[in-house]
């Protein structure tokens, strides 16, 4: 059997909890998540990894100690490894995240909003 | 300075090569890169690591020995490493390319299609 053809949209469709993010892919000991945003999540960095951030649905922003990145459909962004960010929405946004294997959404936080990091749909 | 915001769109816009798949940005050492496919590439593998394909515009194919993955806009199939695969187009499609840094287009068969692979856009 060949490759499985993953549909974004059919995976998008398949969950509704916000900031939690989904696994629907691995490449190597990469894992790419969905994930559905809104409101404000908490300041946070991954002091092992850079994270990319792809918006598939909605805008975005990501509040750094020195500015703003804002994101629309089919724009990206490279959080570099200690860097602390904000991820936000205003409305509901749908996003595609790229990261290694567990690492966790909350990074050195921790807390109350650390998400279950092995979920796949 | 913030991360910069990177357009997936206007990338697209700058370029026109078919088959040259161009740098947008990086992770670790990973690449994600952007290209723009029609008619058939040939057979190859890469031993090495996976790759992944996301279509952003039109339809491809990725053959394999044992049957074929049909992608259209916003799915993905991730190629396992080691196995054969030769994707195509019938029309221009636009793709989102995610691997290690330094993978070979042509993987271990190497030849004329072989692009540059350390192109930036």
């Amino acid at each position: 059997m060949p490759p499985v053809t993953i549909d974004l949209s059919a995976k998008l469709s398949a969950f509704s909890s916000l900031w939690q993010p989904r696994i629907v892919a691995q490449l190597n000991d990469y894992h790419l998540k969905l994930a559905k945003i809104e409101g404000n999540f908490i300041w946070h960095s991954h002091p092992e990894t850079d994270e990319l951030f792809l918006v598939l649905k909605g805008e975005m922003k990501i509040a750094f100690r020195d500015g703003v990145a804002s994101l629309g459909e089919g724009q990206l962004c490279v959080v570099p490894r200690g860097v602390e960010h904000r991820p936000s929405a205003n409305a509901e946004c749908h996003i595609l995240l790229i990261e290694p294997a567990g690492t966790p959404n909350t990074g050195d936080a921790g807390g109350e909003r650390t998400a279950p990091g092995d979920v796949w749909i």
